[in-house]
């Protein structure tokens, strides 16, 4: 365990260094969309949301890691969140996906990991929900779990997440900026053939509309022909899917998790989610056959929260109008197309299993420029 | 029927005419994606695909009309077609996509008119299949008749469109080049708050992946915040959802029409259908609340026809496998961001209940000059 | 219009005379379930639904008609009701069922009719809602029409439906006893191979549970090995798909209609309409290929309606919540099986195109009776 | 390990003594549906599907198990099935759905076990398939477990389940005769208020119509009112969902794997998968808020089979048409209706966290005498 928290300490402190290299987008003056983001531009505007990571860069291929996305501060399996799941393409894993759909609620922290992990991920949030106080008599728990698989740059076969992995990162998590890049789950993706991982971002409503949040964290491991803010820099780099000089395969996965508080149900959730994989259209991808993307949509309204025990048999609540969900919709796209950019803008290149580089800034800004895409 | 054959002859005239001064994106060096076109850069270049409208312009305030999608030149309900149709939000009306749906095949003409013209178009198409030579014994018929909502232009509850006209869409659809803008079911449609219309384009993946085509045919009449080619339009216009300025409200509705000659069975068409609606993300469409949009993908492959009798238990089918279809995706994606643009290009300012401009092309020009977008 | 009336009058006499001669099951002493019936046994308990049925018995082969029900007595698409729908098997047609479950309100009566007369059907819907005082500005209707196929008994290449007989279903609908067997959309149904048609019951859950009732009208013209209250009636009368006596084609299809006071939103009623399903099951069908197995589902909970134009962005309801939902469960599986048994037991041997008996009840009581089934 | 066996002996010991004592329905003249069954009346009936069970009852208090369904003899991963998923009630788990559903096959055995022991079962599965000869170069593997909640008599916080009795269940997986009631995944369900367990039937089509088999495995969980070949078993013996006596909570859930060596691909066998919930219904389950309820179906059909490295970009399949599937949904409904029966006919009074009485097999027959059901 100390060895452990030494790692985690090492990862930290240089993921803080090279923190100062790569930027995010917008700190290139990069202006995604039309709506205004939050004071952090991450999923953890949307008050009481979490984030942890395990980071695992071990030897020459351990190259992975878990990502822990908390919905509220309370106890989520007796509180639990208004959510809906959707499959943008299925050939992909999101354990307890299902139970989500039908119920409507959400009642685990949702962790995302390596293809092989989920298992193990599971069980350990299983493991956390049992230990929780206050649930000492549960005897189900729908752990929502996740997965990209990171087998280009990590050695996916050693089975190398741990439940204390994943354990850290839930109890780790918090408020403030997220960390993004080569980190948590994000480790040893690729996207659009460079470097992937951990983004986020968000976006605000006007207040007449209702001044919500809508923060958005992804996972990124897929591909097509990028294309950031407009500018068609996978062309301009030669390097897309079924180019001639640099073919990217286009596969891998991404997992996109929203997060808002405005007061919405499950099924207008689930509309939201769908809107998501529309964001990630923005950036090129392509959602090809082998990529597993998923999205999963929670509300942190309290108002909204479902008791585990209920004490009646009626459950009053204030949700959002069908028509006035259309903002939301619009925020979703662009918060998920800057959360996807941002993850390549803050992953360096990493060499594991393969050497697989970053996304080249200085020439993408030239590219961006021209096409006064910044 | 005189009257309405002059009518027909003189919208025909004027449409050429028309055509003489707005062109199709590509004509203007608008180059949307990495694969080529086909011959048309139309639905028809999948070979028999065939597509007929009827417009209807009349006084000051009938401005709608109909467009068929005709799959084979054979008897479609004797030779049904591998189908699937993809829900991307449905605020909306498809008669007839559920059962598409459950049996993976399309029967008749898809038609496309006003969302109350839904019923006469739906009673035509049947009174066409019922009277086709073979199907005399025929009791049952799914038509599949689409809408989008072109109230802001027609006098939509006048109820103009007629079953004449709707069989007229359908038997003098036709091969070749396909009229565009205000045209048959686009003929009132509003997009993005610029006229929109019917649109169409086509993507021909690599021969050493298969050479097959990807034709797609839109009805546009949503909205969101407009981009063409990558580059921001709407906000440089100042008209787009939200926009302080010139609002555009999002609402409409979109349909799509894939077609292909690859050899799909309906799960993986389903697949290619829900990829439409990325392209459509492409354009800065959001699927707002009050936007029905909805994709219909069919294959034209003979050897997956599927026979109103069999004669035998059994049908022996040569498919794409699912690792095959990527190239499709991203084909289909390009030809509706394309197909969607040239609706609008192609589209002329309108009179109806009201005005609505046509795309102004000379600031969008340079607009896509200065972002390198042509 | 008075040769109609005159039609419909008789019809309604000559119906009253045969309804004392068949009666409904639980006349006969058969008890389907544990859950008490509510006063009328009828879709009607539900206090606000009206049905009508419009039926066309004429000449030697026009054996159809249109039933109409409508969810409560104000402008329904002003103040939608929470609604589902479930496709059980989707070879049939139920227009506008996207649009339900996207947004999850219904906006209009539901029609059931022939397969042929949906386009017809549509129409008169669609003129009904434009036309009631206060749609002045309508511009989109969603009007829900689903139907079977009585083209056994029907000249239903005829399209003898017209939309009066659409508007005189709707407009004559009403509370209380609720007409069945051959009437209305149910005149040319067939059901096991014996004349099916229009049937209903109802239950109501314990007052300690909420007391709510469930009402279930449907139109039956399906197959499979019927089963009456557990007795194998098929069997016993060698009369079942796959017999080899009197084998039923098991094909048709079959439309139920489920009406609840509860308070439910569009998720649970959609988990209440996919338990009608398990309702058809104990009668014997078998959801064959060639059967259209619809359910739509609705809330008359007051509470719960969806104003067309909503004058805030938020809603507050009062639902129940997941784990209040199974009393409901059970209740619309009893009403379904028992609703029909009804539809069976009410309808009369019919001459059209041919000639389909009617179920035998001296025979089937009989029967009944040795398995202790009544 | 050598505990393990030895605890695996005496359990399977015991278990033969006890199979002397209470026979499978159709052994007290029980005849479900009209079709006949295959020679073991059992999923393995199928050729080439083998199942495997580890049970362990250990103490006062463990009462959990293991089955594994092994699709086929040969290396599963590289031969996928084509397959597909229903959820009939989306309240529990089944890791690895939505895989299924979007490619349309399964690649791993299929392994049921409680709630809590889904994590591990996940783990034991991919390791299963990592190890496998041939798949050295697999990192990606999508492992279907489901699960029931046996929380009632197993002390299921204690997560007892290993991966060691997954790999063994698999392992041992074998054709021939399949062990049914409190074994495996069924060794601490409840059913219907009295003691669940794993079930297992079969159908054989006519010859003229195929003569396909159909088998079905259940793992019981689950309430309502029972229902056994019609006779009102639960109402009889007053011990029912909602009953004033002994009431059943209903709740639990239901899991169902069907198999059938008719070639069938993926869309035919959702709807297959779909009938299975007809089955259950027959035994008056109610698919309560409570009860997670799925199927899975795949064909063993060899002509199927989807390899994992294509060596062509297409496949030639000859699969059955929509129009000849019918005989198979009567087939499935009657084979999960009689697993079902079978599960509590066969599973034994068991003393776990509390005493769970076995199915009183003398009143049952009693009921079943007195209406003629057997």
């Amino acid at each position: 365990m100390k060895q452990l928290l030494l790692v985690l300490l090492l990862i930290s402190l240089s993921f803080q260094a090279r923190s100062q290299e790569r930027k995010r987008a917008r700190e290139y003056g990069i202006r995604i969309g039309v709506l205004p983001t939050g004071p952090l531009n991450a999923i953890t505007d949307v008050a009481g949301v979490r984030v942890g990571h395990t980071t695992l860069i071990q030897g020459e291929a351990v190259r992975t890691g878990v990502t822990a996305i908390v919905p509220h501060p309370g106890n989520v399996f007796q509180q639990k969140v208004p959510a809906a799941v959707y499959v943008g393409n299925g050939f992909g894993k999101l354990a307890g996906s299902t139970q989500v759909q039908e119920l409507g609620v959400l009642e685990t922290p949702i962790v995302l990991t390596n293809t092989l992990g989920v298992g193990t991920a599971l069980n350990a949030v299983v493991d956390y929900v049992l230990r929780q106080p206050g649930n000492e008599k549960v005897q189900s728990v729908n752990a929502l779990v996740g997965e990209t698989n990171d087998g280009g740059l990590n050695d996916i076969r050693g089975r190398h997440v741990t439940a204390a992995h994943v354990l850290a990162a839930i109890e780790q998590a918090q408020a403030g900026p997220v960390a993004e890049g080569n980190v948590g789950a994000g480790t040893g993706t690729v996207c659009f053939g460079f470097k992937g991982g951990i983004g986020t971002a968000s976006r605000v409503v006007p207040a007449a509309l209702g001044g919500y949040t809508v923060g958005v964290l992804v996972q990124t491991n897929f591909g097509g022909v990028l294309q950031i803010n407009g500018a068609p820099v996978g062309q301009a780099l030669k390097q897309f899917y079924l180019s001639q000089h640099l073919p990217d395969p286009a596969d891998g996965s991404c997992m996109i998790v929203v997060a808002t508080d405005a007061p919405l149900e499950a099924r207008n959730l689930e509309r939201l989610a769908k809107r998501a994989m529309m964001g990630l259209a923005k950036t090129g991808g392509i959602a090809a056959n082998g990529s597993g993307d998923y999205v999963v949509a929670f509300s942190t309204h309290a108002g909204g929260f479902v008791p585990y025990a209920p004490t009646a048999a009626t459950q009053t609540t204030t949700m959002l109008t069908n028509e006035a969900v259309s903002p939301l919709f619009l925020a979703v796209i662009e918060a998920t197309e800057e959360a996807i950019i941002n993850s390549m803008f803050r992953a360096e290149t990493m060499q594991g299993k393969q050497r697989i580089e970053a996304l080249p800034l200085d020439k993408v800004l030239k590219i961006l420029k021209q096409h006064h895409a910044r």
